[in-house]
């Protein structure tokens, strides 16, 4: 049985998925200090992210060490890595991430990643092996499927990337960890969306005490 | 004891209040032959709203008649009413509701509206008065306290308004029905808002077969 294709993204409730950059994530001491935002952008995303770093899991998957909390938020972080079998990636996600994940990065199966760059496979510790896609994302998407086998395919991000795969009609249902904080700028998820094309079921909602867990399948209009 | 500032109104999951315009309510078939905008835009906003209109609560406040469906859904309705003991509300949203409402409008209470007009109070059945107030958001929020007495003061909006009281510090809660659906244009509610000022806690969060329904408390930052 083939799996299903969803995504899976932090949103602030004015609907931002990254702040304005995130540039923040990576920037020398030299740098922060010529630039005062980049420490209000990386304190917007790791706000965005706060249900996120407290978790067991999160810091099983990331090697940190013991600890951390369990409960429902953590269940749902664990079910969403535990079901995903590839992935699917824009090249701004995977080129940030390159500089900035552990040798041991945390997705432990292929990544396929949309580039017009010929790269050959990059194989890490840990079971991530990342691809390099040029010809399209139907193409990108059926390699994964292949690769997940009966796992589900999740569209990694960036958001940019999402919206491609959610306006094709290829995306089966998608998760939203609603965070409770408002940024006023950044990255819009569903900014550019073909809403005269998408509509969507709410499937589940349940909150967790740093954000609500909402659940949508996608359906065509 | 003093009420509670609160708003609450309807958002789609990418953060809208309301479709780009709010004519097609009101327009006449011939504008709506002439501009095929116009039923989409109500379209829209039925969709927005869509949680709402089955509901025994609101068939019941708008006379309608008799049934509609119970539940939690209606609950939070009936509540979200009957904690109101004053309103405050943004020159445009009046506009069009004094040619929308019924002569029995929904509110069953003083209403106070923002708006350089002077005019004297409007009484219409049922117990709603407006009253206009021309000297800014704090008279308007000043008069609808003493108003409410220990009950709450609503919001009632629009966005503009809204976003006037968040920004001024003067919002203690608010709540969202978050609709299962995408507009991809329209009004949104927190554009606009001062990010940097503006903390929120989440208080509550709970599903309904149409909306989830969020409670969020206002700190400042």
């Amino acid at each position: 049985m083939a799996g299903k294709v969803f995504f899976s993204v932090s949103m602030s409730l004015d609907g931002f998925s990254a702040p304005v950059s995130m540039d923040g994530l990576l920037a020398t001491p030299e740098r922060r200090k010529q630039d005062p935002r980049l420490d209000r952008w990386l304190a917007q995303w790791m706000e965005l992210q706060a249900w996120i770093f407290p978790l067991r899991f999160f810091r099983e998957n990331l090697h940190l060490g013991e600890g951390g909390e369990e409960g429902r938020a953590n269940d749902i972080a664990r079910e969403t890595f535990e079901r995903t079998g590839a992935s699917v990636m824009g090249r701004r996600m995977f080129d940030l991430g390159e500089r900035a994940w552990p040798e041991n990065p945390p997705f432990h199966t292929p990544v396929f990643v949309l580039t017009h760059q010929q790269r050959e496979p990059w194989e890490r510790k840990g079971g991530t092996t990342f691809h390099f896609v040029n010809d399209g994302i139907h193409s990108a998407l059926d390699q994964a499927r292949e690769a997940a086998g009966d796992r589900d395919v999740r569209i990694a991000g960036g958001s940019e990337t999402i919206l491609q795969y959610l306006n094709a009609g290829l995306v089966d249902e998608f998760s939203i960890a609603l965070s409770p904080v408002l940024l006023g700028a950044g990255t819009h998820l569903f900014d550019g969306v073909d809403a005269s094309r998408v509509a969507l079921e709410q499937i589940h909602s349940e909150p967790s005490p740093r954000a609500t867990h909402l659940t949508y399948a996608v359906h065509p209009r």
